[in-house]
């Protein structure tokens, strides 16, 4: 096959995965997702059922992602140097950084100090905002709202809102009956 | 053909295709760039004229977009569950995010609470700084400067300047003679 | 070859790249790093020694980077309207943008303002921090640390700690013996 032929082919197979897309689901995507579908990776990542995490997201070493999960583009998931633990519906929304070790000793010593490692454990029915960031060694509770551009580097109590460089809690979640949500701000 | 005689012609089309990228125009770009070119994928969406968007921008349901756009890497426009318009001359910076709804109160709750929504309007000769964020139910008027890593969830009217985490108006736009642009700062 | 035929071909080819990937390194990543490998590009970049570059950067221009340097998926390098120099030992956290130009007035004048450019030098043995944003004209130094989601437009000196939007000076950094690292905020 020539060069030529082999690139009609691989810009058809393209364009109809691109075009099919728009036609079923009104979207038009980077051009990774129409090679891995966030609902195949996610099971390939042994997350449990109907979880979807997008392919612009970078998942390190021993990572475990529960039930009902949606995990957004642009996002990183670090279980490289210690464990990350993601319960069940949960939002990890576009572009949120969760980190297992942190290398700024070990890049501002020229590599003479070593790298900061610690566990992060993210609860049930926790949202992580748009672009936040969860620092190594931190457990955030189940029904937190972390509010977008975040960066959180402490523990995080259930039913709290946290918010702000570095977070701090600026709320509680209270759910009511049938399906109501009060969010206060203290 | 046989598996390694794939890898050959794949690996050579997506290397020319890199060397041409870097020999014309000195750039090196995510990979996906270079099946889908940005000024290939803004007709691809009915854009205006002009108007150019990354491969890696994440483009969702009903999104209307003007002349002279430039729609950087790493971005998402959702028009999923409203509308989305983006009107002429804008530059939505790279890592910028608008939203037309929000689970926040639907995973909090584990989906016994619904998603909200809001339609989205972006004036003409406005800027979105990097990474910046516009959440549902927002419009943005017309020459206006939205600082980078801002957060919007109220209107901004025409020729402000825009910042914070939530963004409060801190500025103004002027345009003077001959294309001269004063911004004060309040 | 038939349509269905390439499509066999190629999902084998990104398929084995994925297992492969995962079985040696344990990381599931976006699938343009399966195409161009981060330390293949930082070579094809013209980089120093023991430098990795995620495909995930866009790389615009006239880009200079030294020995030993980590650059993060989802960033940006700007060497278009002039020029980015990088040191030895440095990280450029996933999601960092930094940019030699500035078209804000650009748009918000509807093309009538010009552009504005400057040069960004960045030091050896610092650490631009997650989704921090360094603008045009601006000189970091040596042994710096800028913090996650800062706005760097003001010039850094050698062994500062900045943080912020914008970003100031909030502390110092210390080497100690044995490789200790000392940071302390004012």
């Amino acid at each position: 096959m020539t060069d030529k032929e082999f690139a009609v082919l691989f810009d058809k197979y393209m364009s109809d995965k691109r075009d099919e897309m728009k036609a079923r689901f009104n979207r038009v995507l980077p051009s990774g997702e129409y090679i891995f579908n966030r609902f195949e990776k996610a099971p390939y990542l042994g997350c449990g059922k109907n979880t979807s995490i997008y392919d612009t997201s970078v998942v390190l070493g021993d990572v475990e992602i529960g039930d009902n999960v949606w995990i957004g583009p642009y996002t990183l998931l670090d279980g490289f140097n210690a464990k990350l633990r993601i319960g069940n519906y949960v939002s990890i929304d576009s572009g949120v950084m969760i980190y297992t070790h942190d290398t700024t000793r070990m890049y501002v010593s020229g590599g003479m100090a070593p790298a900061e490692a610690g566990d992060v454990t993210i609860g049930n029915c926790t949202v992580l905002g748009t672009m936040s960031i969860v620092s190594c060694g931190v457990t955030i509770g189940n029904h937190c709202i972390i509010g977008a551009q975040s960066y959180v580097n402490t523990d995080i109590p259930d039913y709290s809102i946290a918010a702000g460089i570095p977070a701090k809690i600026i709320g509680k979640v209270e759910l009511l009956d049938e399906g109501e949500v009060r969010l206060t701000y203290y």
